[in-house]
C-alpha cells in the first residue's frame, strides 16, 4: 500500500493480488464504474478522455491514409448474420438478441452487432461495380455487444467501444498490404502513444477471427506476465466477397470477387495500458495520452500570492503542455496522493518558499523522482522534454520486462515450467491443432502468434516439442487475458 | 429536373413532390443508404462527415464550458427504466427489447436505450454526496433506438445518432440556467454553422419530454412550410432526483434533491439542413459544415498543364479552405452536375484558356452565380470571403422564407386556412389540452412552442380562438415533421 505525506486511498498491491489491484486502480482512479447491467461498465470522464485520445490518434491516421468514416445500423437481422458460415459459428454463442419492438414480437430477431462485417458487406455489394470503385476504405466508431460470462473493466466487457475498419480490394495482395499497414499503424499507436511494446505476427488457424483467412495481431505482456492481444487486423480473403457476392468488373470486363479486410482497436487497449504501466500508488499515464500532463499543486494555498502564482504558471505553461491547478480544499499530501492515483505524468509543487526562491518542485509519476526547476521562461520547454523522457522510460521499462519474460523452450517440460513462470515462451510447433488443445489443457497457455521475427526462421531438423513431427512454426505461447 | 452541361442524375422537383425530392437528395448525394434493418439507415461518408462536423462544433463548445464526456451502457434493465413513471410511459411503446444472450433467455429483459436519463441518474446517485460535487455536467456521443412505425432518412429513423447531455444542479434556478445556455449553444450551431434560423421557446405540457418539468426547443420551418423541432433542452426539475433519490448535503448539512437537465442534437439536424437549403439540383451545403468547401474541376484535363495547375491551385488554397480536385475520368458537364448534387459551396472551373488568361471561373452553389477571379495570391482570401457571403445569404434566405410564413391568426377559421397554407401560425390559446387535441385533429397542426418573443406578451382581454377562455399563451402552431 502506498502511504506518503498524508491520506491515500488504499489499494491492493499488484504483487499480492494483481486482479484485485487492477480493479482497485480502475475504480479509484475513477476510470470507470459498475452499472446495473451485468458485464457493462460506465466509462467515467477520465476513462472516456483516454478513449478519445486513442480515437483522435487513430482517426487522424486513418483519414490521412484515405479512409472514410461511415455509420452502420447496430441491429443485424439473423438471416444476414447467417450468411458467412464460419463467421456466424464464431459469434452466435455470444449474441444479444432483440426479439420485441414496443409491444410487438419481431418476425425475425435482430442481433445487437457483435461486429459488423455482414452489414458492411451487404452495403459493399450495392456500391461496388467496377475496379474503379476499389479500394473502398471504410471505418466506424461504435460499440458492440458480446455476451460474455466473465467480465472485467476495459479488458472484457459485454458492451465495449471500438472502431472497426472494413475495406474491399481488387485482389489478395492489395488486401494483405492494407491489413499489414493497419497493423503497423497500431504498432505506432501502441508504442509511440501508449508506451506499450508489442510483438507483431500472425495467429494460428484456431485462434484467428471467425471468417478470416489470416489474422494479424499485436501481442504484449502485462506486468503479471500474462499476454494481451492489444490489436488485430484480419485479411478475410474472398470469404465474405463470395458469401455476399461482392463482385466487380476488372480491367478486362471479367467479374471478380473482392478481397476484404477488417481490423479494430478497442477499449481493451486502456486495460492493457493500465496493466503494463500502473503501480501500487495507482494509475501511471503515458504522457502522450494523458488528458492532463501536468498537475500544479499549491502548498499553503491560503497564503497570499500562492494561488495567483499557480494560476499564472498554468497560463504560462498551457501552450506547451496540458495543465491544471488543483485548488480544491484539501491538504497537499492528500492532493499528492490523488495526483498519483490519477496518473498525471508530472506534478508540480509550488509554495511560498519556492516562489521566493524562484523555483518549483517537479515530480515525475513514472519514477517518483523529484527535481527542482527554475520558475523561468524555459520551464515549459523543459517539461516537454521531461514528458518525452517519461514516455521513453516507460516504453523502455516495459520492453525490458517483456524481453526478460520472453524465453525459448527446448523441451516440453521446460515449456511447462516457463509458462508457469509467466511471459512469452517461444517453442517449435508442427501446426497440429491437437497439440494446441493439449498445451492449453495442460498448461493454460494458448498460441499467441507466429511473430514476424520468426516467420522465416530456418527450422530444418527442428521438431515439435510435443509430437516430434517436423516443426513448421517457432510460435509465441503464453497464458493470456 | 436539373439539366445542364451534360449528364445529371434525375431527381424529383421539390415543388412537385417534396417527400420524394427529399429521399432523392439523400440517396443521390450519397448521404445515406437503406439497410436490411427496417427503419435503420446506413450513413455514408458524406453524411458521416456532416455529423462529425456537428459533433466537433458541439463537443468543442461543451468542453469549453466545463462539460465532460462519459460512456454509459447501451442496455437498460427494465426495472431501472420503470423508476420514473412519466418517463417510462413516454418511452415504453417504442423500446426495442433484448430478451436473449447467446443461447439463454434473460431473467430480466433489457431495453436498447431510447435515451439514458435513468442510467445517468443511477450513476449520479453514487457519485454525488455534497454541494461541492455539484454541478455535474456530463455528455455522451452515442446512438439510441426507438421503434418507429414510419421512418425517413435522418428525420426519423429507428436508430439515430445523437449526443445526450445530462447534468445535476443544486437548485432549480441553476438547472434552468444550464438548460437555457445549452439551448443558446444550439441556436449558435443552427444559425452560425447550419445557416438555419430558429424560433426558441418552451413546449406545451403535452408536447414536453416524458419526465420533464419544462422542455425548451428550437423550431424551424422547412422549405415545404412544415416545422421541425431541431434541438431540445429539458429542465427535469427534481423529478429524476426524487425518483432516483439523488441527494446532496447542502452548505448547512441539509439533505436536498438535485435538479437535473438533459438535452440533445441528433442526426435529424442533417435532415433539417437538407430540407431548408437544398434544391432541384441536389444538396446545398452551408459552407461552415461542408466537409469540402471548394471543388476544383479541370476542363480538358488531358491537355498539358491543366491537371498540374489544378493540383497546384489546390495546394495553394488548402490552408484557407477545404478543397479537392475532381480528376476522375468524366466529362466536365457530368462533374459539374455531380458537384451540384453533392452540394460543394463553391466550384472552380479551370481550363487551358483560363490558365492562359490567369483566371478561373468560380460558381457558388447557393445562387449558381458565376464570376471570374484572378489566379493570384489573393484567391484563397477571396474564396473565404465568398464562403462567408454564401453562409450569410443562405441564412438570410431561410429567415426571409420563415418570416414570410409566420403569421398571426385572428379567428379559428383564419387559423385553419393559414395552417393549410403552411408555416407557423401564431394564435392565442388558453392552455387547454382539449383544444390542443382538437386543433391537431381538425388541422393536423401541433403546438410548436411558446416563443421567448411572446413569453411576456400582454394578453389582457385576449381570448383563446377556440373556446373563448382567457388566452394564456401566444403560441406557435404548425404541421410538423
Amino acid at each position: 500500500m502506498a502511504k506518503k505525506d498524508g491520506f491515500v486511498k488504499q489499494i491492493t498491491s499488484r504483487d499480492i493480488d494483481f486482479a484485485q489491484w487492477y480493479t482497485d486502480v480502475c475504480l479509484k482512479a475513477e476510470l470507470c464504474d459498475y452499472s446495473s447491467v451485468k458485464g457493462c461498465m460506465i466509462v467515467r470522464p477520465l476513462g472516456t478522455a483516454l478513449w478519445e485520445g486513442i480515437q483522435h490518434a487513430v482517426d487522424t491516421q486513418l483519414k490521412a491514409t484515405g479512409h472514410q468514416n461511415v455509420l452502420m445500423p447496430m441491429l443485424i437481422p439473423e438471416s444476414l448474420l447467417l450468411k458467412e458460415a464460419e463467421h456466424v459459428e464464431g459469434f452466435a454463442p455470444e449474441v444479444a438478441w432483440v426479439t420485441a419492438g414496443g409491444d410487438s414480437e419481431l418476425q425475425e430477431r435482430l442481433a445487437v452487432r457483435p461486429t459488423s462485417e455482414v452489414m458492411f458487406c451487404e452495403h459493399f455489394k450495392k456500391i461496388i461495380h467496377s475496379h474503379r470503385d476499389l479500394p473502398v476504405l471504410y471505418n466506424q466508431w461504435v460499440s458492440v455487444v458480446r455476451w460474455e460470462k466473465t467480465t472485467r473493466p476495459f479488458l472484457r466487457t459485454t458492451e465495449f467501444f471500438w472502431h472497426e475498419g472494413h475495406t474491399c480490394h481488387a485482389d489478395y495482395a492489395d488486401a494483405d498490404k492494407e491489413a499489414l499497414s493497419i497493423l503497423d499503424m497500431y504498432v505506432d499507436i501502441c508504442e509511440n502513444m501508449l508506451a506499450i511494446p508489442v510483438v507483431s505476427g500472425v495467429k494460428s488457424e484456431s485462434e484467428k477471427f471467425a471468417g478470416a483467412d489470416k489474422t494479424y495481431t499485436n501481442e504484449t505482456l502485462m506486468y503479471d506476465g500474462k499476454a494481451l492481444q492489444i490489436t488485430t487486423s484480419h485479411h478475410l480473403g474472398d470469404n465474405f466477397g463470395k458469401a455476399f457476392e461482392i463482385t466487380y468488373a476488372d480491367k478486362n470486363g471479367q467479374e471478380q470477387f473482392v478481397n476484404t479486410t477488417s481490423w479494430a482497436i478497442t477499449t481493451r487497449a486502456i486495460g492493457g495500458m493500465i496493466m503494463v504501466h500502473s503501480d501500487d500508488r495507482g494509475l501511471v499515464l503515458p504522457p502522450r495520452i494523458a488528458p492532463t500532463q501536468v498537475a500544479i499543486i499549491p502548498i499553503a494555498q491560503h497564503k497570499e500570492g500562492v494561488l495567483d502564482k499557480a494560476y499564472e504558471l498554468r497560463d504560462e505553461l498551457k501552450d506547451k503542455v496540458t495543465v491544471m491547478v488543483d485548488a480544491s480544499e484539501k491538504q497537499p499530501g492528500w492532493k499528492f496522493s490523488e495526483a498519483e492515483m490519477k496518473g498525471y505524468p508530472i506534478r508540480i509543487e509550488i509554495g511560498p518558499k519556492d516562489i521566493e526562491a524562484g523555483e518549483v518542485i517537479v515530480v515525475r509519476r513514472d519514477t517518483l523522482e523529484k527535481t527542482k526547476m527554475a520558475l523561468d521562461a524555459d520551464l515549459g520547454t523543459k517539461l516537454q522534454t521531461l514528458l518525452d523522457e517519461i514516455h521513453d522510460n516507460m516504453l523502455a521499462k516495459a520492453r525490458e520486462r517483456q524481453n526478460a519474460k520472453t524465453r525459448v523452450a527446448k523441451t516440453k517440460e521446460e515449456f511447462a515450467e516457463l509458462i508457469k513462470d509467466g511471459g512469452f515462451v517461444i517453442a517449435p510447433w508442427s501446426g497440429s491443432e491437437e497439440i494446441e488443445d493439449l498445451i492449453k489443457e495442460e498448461t493454460g497457455a494458448s498460441s499467441r502468434c507466429l511473430s514476424f521475427e520468426y516467420q522465416d526462421a530456418d527450422l530444418t531438423g527442428v521438431k515439435d516439442l510435443w509430437n516430434g513431427e517436423d516443426a513448421k512454426y517457432m510460435m509465441h505461447w503464453a497464458k493470456a487475458y
